[in-house]
């Protein structure tokens, strides 16, 4: 059901000092900017990896203030993982069959991630304390 | 320099109920069960993907007691991601580079990890606040 870890979401206070850490230290490249107001974030999207089964990516999110999910998750946690998003390549199927398990789901129905992706969220209480985010990329839908 | 996210390691109380639970939920394969006594856990790896850059894994961390790493992280943050790994095709020269912008190396030469792959941790303070991962994987280096 998953294809691959599509990114791992680090929650950082300081977008672009964060970006030009992992550019700088890793040699990661930004593909993607973005301010989505919904999720109260800016974020960037690094490369990790581009392989056949699709690409990989750092995602850094920085909160638009401390009232949002990632403001608050900081001032709980600190600078941390955030959460995890695996790739999956029917989004609807894959929410079908993992709310059938029991585990729930924060989004009823697919909403739009970065870079065109169709994503949804499962309850972190339900997977173990992990925010799990399930990702059907854009470039893999228009390939289906 | 970063070849892929090679594995999200999650830290858990109970490793079989987590097994179970991301074989049943998600359908991921275990294939490697191990005992670090160094590191203080049991753990088990499943397998996400298995692409020509490298297998990715969901790693399944369980202290081995209280007064070990893991269990130190579980009683300050509850059960949640502990660290990210990511691929790396040349350890020795990856920890050369990294450390050489002033990122901390915890280990000051690679050691034994999951699998047989060669492993180094960067000091979170440096990465973000994010356990960092190097792993050079057996299977790449037997093949280098």
């Amino acid at each position: 059901m998953l294809t691959r870890i599509d990114h791992v979401g680090i929650a950082c206070r300081d977008l672009d000092a964060a970006t030009a850490f992992y550019e700088a230290t890793f040699g990661l490249a930004v593909v993607s900017r973005d301010t989505n107001s919904e999720q109260g974030v800016r974020e960037a999207m690094l490369v990790v990896a581009d392989a056949p089964a699709g690409t990989s990516y750092v995602q850094l999110l920085e909160p638009l203030g401390p009232d949002t999910p990632v403001g608050r998750f900081i001032a709980r946690r600190g600078e941390c993982v955030h959460h995890v998003g695996y790739g999956v390549t029917d989004i609807e199927a894959a929410m079908a069959a993992i709310g059938a398990t029991g585990v729930r789901l924060l989004d009823s129905r697919p909403r739009h991630g970065s870079m065109g992706a169709s994503i949804a969220f499962l309850h972190p209480a339900d997977v173990g304390g992990v925010l799990t985010e399930l990702v059907e990329s854009a470039v893999r839908s228009a390939a289906s």
